[in-house]
């Protein structure tokens, strides 16, 4: 098995890239920047893949930010929400299309590597709001995948987490040695994390929930 | 009806440009830049929505360049394969999954636009080798594009001349007044037609067979 993980720089695709790198023959990290604000989990990204040795591909599309209108993830005019999510504050955070788009990349890099799986980091709580992380979506993907290219061998969409909650990822995480001081989640583009917009506040929950500390707040806090 | 059309600025997309201009209530244009080295092709695209007051969106994707190995419509490395298409030469040229590629980006555009056609180029003479220009390929990403968003209405990816040799759309083409000298075609970066790549021939095929002149090569050359 060789992967193509796409890692945005999070705690969910950073737990998928430890546990794919002890579970490959082979694993490469990609991330793309597609103009989120919170542009500082790409270095968070590129720490991570440092730290495991592990090829990092750094893709600029900046360019999608004229495709998805005023996704508050991307748009000056939109303000990222604030508090637990609700449908319609994670509404707002929605890019059309976006793992579409990211999948399709991978998947051009992983049939020029010769790669047999991209991993996505999909979980349970994004199945809410977001179609493009439910397993029909990347069912119908890979499927896609495989009819668009000459394969030698099925390309896989290895999706673990689909039906995880986060704070099993986490324990998993912490489990196999994941280093979460060099993750972001905050989707807001400032120094440290708001605390206050959704993504802060799930992975906080997780935290608690899990028992464990936020070695990023501690990190930066301190 | 309200249209994306993916627009290379060659041939057979100007051709279909023209026809939906005609057909839709709305058309607008996408041009993608993925790194070809017949960049040529896009200054074509641009001239083409200028004459017919059609929105144009122009997108730099250049970094898809570092996924797509040795394609030789993008490699420095890889020679564009001169003389009539063979099998083996025609896969020279294979990007590997473009056409998943432009269409999630082209179907991220319509869903933030609430259009519901995206329309592609792609003709019978594709079909031999490239398996993203076959009518599967582009039924399985409309499925996944419908999946993987909320939208008003269903989105329909539409490839009106997946049957139908190049001729036939020239003749198509000249017949609702297509403006051909404003189209490129060569695989090559030069400034003029090298008349000899696969592209270049299967052009000057169609001209011959169509029983036109190409107003393209008589600019050019005089």
């Amino acid at each position: 098995m060789k992967a193509v993980v796409l890692l945005s720089g999070g705690l969910d695709s950073t737990t998928l890239l430890y546990l794919l790198k002890g579970q490959c023959d082979e694993v490469k990290a990609l991330t793309i920047v597609y103009g989120q604000k919170h542009v500082r989990e790409v270095i968070a990204a590129g720490q991570t893949c440092k730290k495991l040795g592990v090829e990092w591909l750094l893709l600029n599309f900046t360019d999608l930010k004229k495709v998805v209108g005023e996704s508050a993830l991307v748009s000056k005019n939109a303000e990222v929400p604030e508090g637990s999510y609700t449908d319609e504050t994670m509404k707002q955070t929605v890019v059309p299309n976006r793992n579409m788009i990211l999948l399709s990349v991978a998947a051009a890099w992983a049939s020029t590597l010769k790669f047999d799986i991209i991993a996505y980091a999909a979980h349970a709580g994004d199945h809410t709001i977001y179609p493009d992380c439910r397993k029909p979506f990347f069912t119908s993907a890979e499927t896609t995948i495989n009819i668009g290219n000459w394969l030698d061998k099925p390309m896989k969409v290895l999706v673990p987490f689909s039906d995880m909650p986060k704070t099993d990822i986490l324990k998993l995480g912490i489990s196999i040695g994941a280093d979460y001081s060099l993750t972001w989640t905050c989707y807001k583009g400032d120094l440290r994390p708001c605390g206050k917009c959704g993504a802060c506040v799930e992975r906080a929950e997780a935290f608690r929930v899990a028992g464990f500390k936020d070695p990023l707040l501690e990190e930066v806090i301190a």
